[in-house]
């Protein structure tokens, strides 16, 4: 069976996409429910029925795309909203070319057993209420209280959000009724990581999502006068998150290869030429696609913490923002695509997806799948976001045979 | 002689003027030429008006009371503005102390040879431009650029400052012209630190002052994805950072003993949770009352700061900020303030000043000496600075006897 997608038409679509929400740094600026977000759910509806799906959009804004057959139904999709000052790349890749997919399939009439459905969901990137908003909203994972009183990353209460759209709490919280009978989920993404690019593969099947940990954390220790108070007699906040910084790092290096840990944003107080840092604000994220790897890291790194704060009379406090378990992806799946690629000829990887997808909450409902393409530079979530048009090409192609055989089974 | 200053009018003075520029945080936030420091400067004239001494202002704000005697001067004080949230004893107990001592010398009409000067200096704590501004300007020692073309440290052009004021770019610039014929100068300070009340002594005699060296500086490396990019393969700027923060400390404590060195502020680019940090900016100032050491540790740190960059792949920028050299006291000056110590019977040790002040400055032009009182906890710059009464009180002595003493002598 010779067919495959349009990459030119893919490649349109997606600069077409790209353009709704450019911002004036050259980015791409288009967080869920922004104007120019409700831009790009037009222009995806259009794309929708213009391909000859039927078009529908559940109660958290979720859009789909169904070439209708039967109750069982495979999807493919991804998100089309972006981080502020984001890439034009990083979920619409994925949207795109499950849409691309199904015009295909469409175009040539190719008979299936099964719905196929592209799917786009809202708020992928968590600027809302957390991350996954709209994938959690169509499993029914949601917490009311958090859509009820949360607050928007950039400090807004949601429900003010919620206000210039079509969507209420209730609304958001009955979505996943809505829900067709799944039988399978995949999603195309760019890797967002120098690996596939490195190693010189067009595609990389992903066989686990990380798990991540975040956490908000703060050395204190006391601020003084950075002219008069002696090395020895000084408590100094920013001395211990460096000091921790470093030894955290190391362990998780030479203890847990292939995880990662991050200091992100830190904030000194009070935070002057002159003043000895009495308090060191910092975000700390580590992930790992091994549920046992995340465990031990947990309990190594705040371990460390403490001991140090100890050593350098400190203290250590953390808070908990957000913390998700790694994902298997379906075996058979991984089975699946890369006998598609063999088919097909392109030469692929096994990996683990550092970054967290919609992906990892569908394989709550059904058998999720991924399929990364290499990402220039390992750039994403900035404005020099790129693609590999030819390796995404082979990537939209193998969705596409996926997505056939998939829905040729009974 | 019996002499003694008043220790409740004393007290009475410091409170009351630490009640101009009271902020909701409970500090004084009275920075130079703000509504509450024309308040305080307003006030300090009807003081020093009141104490029977001869009231002008300079050019540059600096304002005197002055005994008139004879034309050689000796002067004593300090300033009376604050950091933002900052105490009412850093200055005010110097400047408040110098009044006492010019006061009772009025009031029990002691015979001098020289004319006494109570001194209070513009901007000590450089919210304007630089520090100093009012010592520097008496000396005639400022940079016409940075008078007619500055900004404050809240951002907002010198001029515009000015306006609100009865002074100029000209006025400051000229205001070394009205100096008197200075013969020596005493400035009485709270220590901002922990050794005076550590070792259980009165009175700091203040040898040296120190310099200190301030930069502006960063690691730059690439940014990446938090979750996506191996541990391997980053150019952390904020790794780099940790790394030279705590051993550039060890360097100067272990090969400098008595010098210090301090990153007070940090801020990581892009700056969130998963987002690798590809640049690093902060400060970093070190001080030491010996000019060699000064020079070693510039030279060492900064090389420290080059071997990381290179180490770890990443590039480190810098820029002078500020740096004054070490500055010693006039020999006579320790020797007579021991010896008044010794005959009022107050304990003292000799000391090195970590922080800056207008007696550096000053020691430009004349002897310059200085007296400090212990800062209870070490704790200055903030609503928590306090005063041991009682030591205040024997400062005070102390400055009243020395004076008298340096106005006796032909």
């Amino acid at each position: 069976m010779g067919i495959r997608i349009d990459g030119q038409r893919l490649r349109r679509d997606l600069e077409e996409l790209g353009r709704i929400g450019r911002d004036e740094r050259g980015g791409v600026s288009r967080p869920s429910f922004s104007p120019a977000d409700l831009e790009a759910r037009a222009w995806l509806r259009s794309k929708i029925e213009g391909a000859g799906l039927c078009y529908r959009q559940d109660g958290a804004g979720n859009q789909f795309g169904r070439l209708e057959c039967v109750p069982r139904t495979v999807m493919a999709g991804s998100h089309i909203d972006t981080v502020p000052n984001g890439g034009m790349f990083d979920g619409a890749a994925g949207v795109l070319a499950a849409l691309e997919a199904a015009r295909r399939i469409v175009e040539e009439k190719v008979p299936l057993r099964k719905a196929i459905e592209v799917a786009s969901f809202t708020d992928e990137e968590g600027n809302l209420v957390g991350d996954f908003l709209g994938s959690r909203a169509f499993l029914g994972l949601l917490d009311e209280k958090e859509v009820r009183g949360g607050r928007t990353s950039f400090g807004l209460p949601f429900a003010e959000v919620l206000e210039a759209t079509e969507f209420t709490a209730d609304t958001i919280l009955a979505a996943h009724r809505s829900r067709p009978d799944l039988e399978a989920y995949l999603e195309l993404h760019i890797e967002q990581g120098p690996v596939l690019e490195e190693e010189g593969v067009p595609i990389g099947v992903v066989e686990r999502i990380a798990g991540k940990h975040y956490r908000q954390c703060a050395f204190i220790g006391e601020p003084g006068h950075a002219g008069t108070t002696p090395l020895e007699l000084r408590r100094d906040a920013f001395l211990g998150l460096a000091d921790f910084a470093l030894r955290a790092t190391q362990l998780v290096a030479t203890r847990h290869y292939g995880s990662v840990i991050t200091v992100g944003k830190a904030a000194l107080h009070p935070g002057s030429f002159s003043v000895i840092p009495g308090r060191a604000d910092f975000t700390l994220e580590f992930r790992s696609a091994s549920p046992e790897a995340l465990a031990a890291i947990e309990k190594d790194v705040f371990g460390l913490a403490e001991d140090i704060a100890s050593t350098r009379g400190l203290r250590f406090v953390s808070k908990v923002v957000d913390r998700t378990a790694p994902v298997a992806v379906a075996p058979r799946l991984v089975g699946l695509l890369e006998e598609e690629c063999r088919s097909l000829g392109y030469g692929s990887m096994r990996m683990a997806s550092g970054a967290g997808h919609d992906a990892q909450v569908l394989a709550g409902a059904c058998e999720a799948g991924m399929i990364f393409v290499p990402s220039p530079d390992g750039v994403s979530h900035s404005p020099g976001e790129r693609v590999d048009w030819d390796a995404l090409e082979k990537g939209a192609n193998l969705l596409l045979r996926a997505l056939i055989r998939m829905g040729s089974n009974l």
